[in-house]
């Protein structure tokens, strides 16, 4: 019905390296259109306007985004600590567009040490700008080995013809192929599993109905749109069998940042008896972090709730609105915790560690 | 901020008793516009579309709309017989407008016995539309006397500065002054209590952005707009100290009908301790409907999801949508169910009953 998705990359580099291309998710569903994306100023509105999105495909785009500079610095400082202060300058620039999902810092922060590793090693600036390349490269293949890792172990957890449910968009669009928590969708559909899939549409962006059923549908899945409010009586009506979502930061403990709303399909499916499955690549699990509560959450623009896409006002003037991007599930409500290195279960505080040991 | 909604009568009759009056709902908070109803068609119309809605708002929309038709077949048809075909026939259309609140069906059902004691009494078809105009006159007295008293019930369950949550629009707007869910605010707000709501926005169509936040905050209550999936962070928060919510019919046995959601939050506010309020009016206890079970719930069309309201799709085309205005929320989840005539508490088949009993 739509132009396969598939046959896109979310997040890829321009054929001479001077520019990050990506799919522009704020025009989808209406419009596949790719952008260029080659100052700070461009990348930083990507990843803060939702341009780019998904925890991976930011990490994906913040490190192939501080690649570009570097090579724009590299043009005027050849002396490794000119140089470094100016790739540490937008490096912080970079890390402040969103502050929920870890793979942003954990993607630039990973830029920075084989930054600093290279000089150690006596490169030229020069040289070390190459290697920033093949580190960058190195992100996004990974990223697409983890999806389809998490896919292989999602797809054990169910089975076909079943019925999963899917919060927000942890999708192809939201990494660079597989999704996370699509992983096992896409996989299913492969092998001919001809799961019944539900997306939630994702207040207040909509990922859900913009993004998910237009990635799930444009690959021939059977997908059917509900409202986020509706979660409830497709699990008592008994179509759901799996929850699977995605994850913006896993703490130690276990608790999960997601996209809003995820804590509320995780209370629904407990009432219901639904296994309620994380996927979540290991680089989102943040052990330094030690529960949920030292997880900072994103608060948007009101705008956001009372306009909506249209710029014409659904709620009076005035109104007072609570907006956050994020919430925190807590552990206790979730079943598994899908990883490419296994699935971990409670207790979480030990299981995640072995996941995250295998690195 | 706004025109003070409280100046209006959600549903009233014209001068000359030839129309219905109401604040048409579809074009709020953006314009209070009050548009008048005279033909079946019409009156049919406004209670599909929404124009008027919430249960009891729609039973003293009915019986207003039944007495305006009577009025017109009376001056053709002065004989009890053809009279009665006519007011049937009415009845019977304007009662397939909506399937789900139970208040529509009660409302044209006591009309109808009105209309056959009359004639039993000897009554012409003259002295039967003016009995028809007495009764749909204190069906909506009886809306306010019945909200007012669900209102002093409910406040005996808060305390002052409490968070309220509530979800979809039970208030004023959905009756003929008070509200259900939203009695106990009023009440309170008079009596400064300095309650803080939280109104679910209420996907699809954005009752509580549109409705509630509308006419509380013309009120002067404080109130903050939140998504639909947002409830599980503001309870993590500590932020809600009960739920209220209106409903469409009660079964028998406590399972309520509502707007779609409903069930969501009741599972949400268990999750973390909050309790769960049901107001409801005794004419939504339905004791012929033993369960939840057997309650026919309303499908909307899939535009509502996909299109939102300005016409510019915000799901890809073809996508399948499940729209279903009500959900179910089993008795178990709910704390007390807030009646005219008292709370009633599990076992609910017993205190239904007896509060259905004091009619």
């Amino acid at each position: 019905m739509n132009e396969n998705i598939i046959a896109y990359e979310t997040v890829d580099l321009c054929d001479n390296d001077e520019c990050v291309i990506i799919i522009d998710q704020t025009k989808l569903p209406g419009k596949m259109e790719l952008i260029r994306l080659s100052t700070a100023q461009e990348i930083w509105d990507a990843i803060y306007l939702l341009k780019v999105r998904g925890a991976p495909a930011i990490g994906v785009a913040a490190a192939f985004g501080l690649y570009v500079l570097s090579r724009q610095i590299a043009k005027d400082e050849t002396e490794f600590d000119a140089f470094y202060d100016k790739f540490m300058e937008q490096k912080k620039y970079l890390d402040s567009a969103r502050p929920t999902a870890v793979n942003l810092a954990w993607a630039l922060n990973r830029m920075d040490r084989v930054c600093r590793q290279a000089h150690e090693d006596g490169k030229s600036v020069a040289e070390i700008v190459e290697i920033l390349g093949e580190e960058a490269r190195e992100i996004k293949e990974e990223d697409i080995r983890v999806c389809k890792s998490i896919g292989e172990y999602g797809l054990s957890l169910v089975k076909p013809g079943d019925g999963i449910l899917t919060h927000c968009n942890a999708g192809q669009l939201a990494t660079c192929k597989y999704g996370t928590a699509t992983a096992p969708i896409y996989l299913g559909q492969e092998r001919g599993y001809k799961f019944r899939v539900f997306a939630d549409e994702t207040r207040p962006l909509l990922q859900g109905a913009r993004l998910t059923a237009y990635e799930l549908s444009s690959a021939g899945v059977d997908v059917t749109l509900i409202c986020d409010n509706m979660s409830g009586m497709v699990m008592k009506n008994g179509w759901i069998n799996a929850v699977f979502v995605g994850c913006d930061r896993v703490a130690a403990n276990g608790d999960v940042a997601n996209k809003i709303g995820t804590s509320v399909v995780a209370a629904v499916a407990k009432q219901y008896g639904v296994p309620f499955y994380v996927c979540a690549p290991t680089s989102t699990i943040d052990l330094d972090t030690p529960t949920g509560a030292e997880i900072t959450i994103e608060q948007r623009p009101p705008e956001e709730v009372t306009e909506m896409w249209y710029k014409e006002r659904m709620a009076p003037e005035g109104v007072k609105v609570f907006n956050p991007a994020f919430d925190v599930t807590d552990h206790e409500l979730i079943t598994a915790i899908v990883t490419e290195h296994g699935i971990a279960r409670a207790p979480f505080t030990e299981s995640l560690l072995k996941c995250k040991g295998k690195n």
